[in-house]
């Protein structure tokens, strides 16, 4: 990429490492820049204002200008590489993951992740108590669907990994932090350890 | 597109709306296959094995294919058009919006407009009433986030209407069934009737 790219980013976040971990297995340098979220530092009317008016991070700044959303991150550092099919269909198939990673995953096994790992169980909301059943029914429903997926191919879209792959793993490979037991989902493992045996992979609190 | 397509879908989804409203503008001819999701036909064996594994619709099914998740058949709907940025950066900005429409509009806003008047505020269970609340916080924080981007411009993306407009249109503009006031958000409620002049329009009930 010509332009300065910069990663506004929270250490913990398994969403900034699915753009640290597309740029790295694409041997592309990124600037970081480091946020407490639980201090509200990206909160602050600066960061709202110039950075992401929705007052989360990751954000990717290209020269400029701001891409937020880690999914749609990825697709800028990823665009033009392998990582992304040029088939129509297979195109669309892995957009159709990465919606259903924000929509079916992300909040049930990132969430859980975050208030038993960063918040702590004591420190939850009656609300927030409440919904843990719930988001681990979601949660080991994602983790099945996954798993029926893999048992029939070795990445999510055609025959070669792309960003759908890079932006399940993030929470995935890390599930076993909210008590999801991986070994129950052996195809979602062996596709794990593939992500992990490539020459370029960068781990998470790398 | 060569290979014939059929939208399966449930009348009320304004999901399944935004893959109708993209090909109605693009004067694409789309069949269609209705399931009654309150009937659970979108939970049997044959639609879990042969349509969507996630038991979800609108899926569009393209030749023997399918392609779930209803931003995904947008994309897939339109892409190579008007409707679809070449930009760079324009189109990931285009797909930032539509994952942050998956993660903090159609979450808050579908799902209370769905509690109200499909399922029955009378009919939910203790923990859906208690999300009511937080709901309508973060669907008027999502209302507001949109109306200040639009203050400046009069698209999402760049200077024309993309599938971000469409997928963002479809849960805004009957967001009034849950109650949300859209006369408070007026940049809003000038994109909505911008959107609704287009030559080839689509109500979402038609």
């Amino acid at each position: 990429m010509a332009e300065r790219c910069v990663l506004h980013e929270y250490a913990a976040s398994g969403n900034r490492y699915k753009v640290r971990l597309t740029a790295a297995l694409l041997n592309i340098p990124l600037e970081r820049r480091e946020y407490d979220i639980m201090k509200g530092e990206t909160r602050t009317p600066d960061f709202l204002q110039n950075v992401n008016a929705n007052g989360r991070i990751p954000v990717l700044q290209v020269g400029d200008r701001f891409i937020p959303e880690s999914n749609a991150a990825c697709y800028y550092v990823a665009d033009g590489t392998n990582l992304i099919p040029t088939d129509r269909f297979d195109h669309a198939d892995m957009l159709r993951w990465m919606f259903w990673e924000q929509y079916n995953h992300e909040p049930n096994i990132a969430t859980l992740r975050f208030w038993m790992k960063e918040v702590g169980v004591g420190n939850l909301t009656e609300l927030q108590r409440l919904q843990m059943t719930p988001k681990r029914t979601g949660g080991n429903g994602a983790l099945k669907l996954m798993n029926e997926h893999l048992s029939s191919c070795e990445w999510f879209v055609g025959d070669a990994m792309s960003i759908a792959d890079i932006c399940l793993f993030a929470y995935t490979h890390v599930a076993g932090d909210a008590d999801f037991d991986l070994k129950t989902y052996s195809h979602v493992l062996d596709w794990v350890e593939r992500i992990k045996g490539h020459p370029r992979y960068l781990a998470m609190d790398a």
